[in-house]
């Protein structure tokens, strides 16, 4: 019965429908794989943080994705 | 000082007004009763995620709520 | 298919077994009554918090039992 | 590699993005003067409740607004 | 930059070191296969959960493994 | 009335107790500086994450460790 969070950055990056049932297929597959989990208790949970609100270097990934782009 | 994370699905299935008071109002006496903690410093956060992002049995709610419809 | 996370304080704070399974109990009941949800499906997770590790008004707990006790 | 997760309440008391901006190069200082942490790796994330999902004192932020202002 | 966070029952049910890194290589995997993520930049944090902590049902995975086994 | 979560790795990484205070003492004066928060309500919460289970680039911290040691 785990409990699996998986945050991303959403907005211009975030995961379209098809992507996110792929993460959740997938992430429940590897602990069943790995650790023999029951799929059927296994919860999966995505969140998309906007890119303002995500910082990595002290800085947020808005900043960052310009400065590559510039 | 107890801390009360609670996550749902949203969307369609998100609560009401209503329904979310009725969640901080009950998580917090159940805290006070079963630990006696004070209820000035319980803190309870209702997080609604679109059915989307929430996965058991290695499937989205959306697809699951699909097949049980049809 | 809720997911509710509970953090206390631990050590010499910590719910008892008893204490937890009601929490648990008292928990998935309020997803039952206030939003109709699958009891089976509920997921609630206690965690205890060293009283070293959580803070309010800037100070950790256990600076704050000292100066209540002294 | 530290990970930061900041919960605030948003909608009409949701930060700027020059806020956000400025939590996140604190937060990231902060381990790093306190734990030598590599800012590099250190994630910093936050989430913004709306009021109505936001509790203390089994009531809503929503209410306890209302009431300070009444 | 994503951040996955794992959490499973411990204790008798603890997942091996070697079961642990192969959750985060999994999940890394998984991250950069469906969304092209950076595995540099790819946080895992996998966490153990006693089975008097954890619930589904309204019960423990404590009782739940002794009612299983009766 | 923040909620502030703070992972790092644990073990021999650890932080001291004094470390925890101060990080705690830090976190909250930044929510003070940055948003006005009221300190009394601000909560923070300092987890400590096994080396074994904390994962970048796709390997655990203990592996990383060695790596770099050797």
């Amino acid at each position: 019965m785990p409990y699996v969070n998986i945050k991303v950055t959403g907005g211009a990056e975030a995961p379209t429908p098809a992507q996110k049932a792929e993460l959740i297929r997938g992430a429940t597959e590897l602990l069943v794989r790995v650790l023999n989990k029951n799929p059927a208790t296994t919860v999966v949970v995505i969140e998309e943080i906007p890119m303002d609100n995500w910082g990595t270097g002290g800085e947020t990934v808005t900043a960052r994705r310009k400065a590559q782009s510039a």
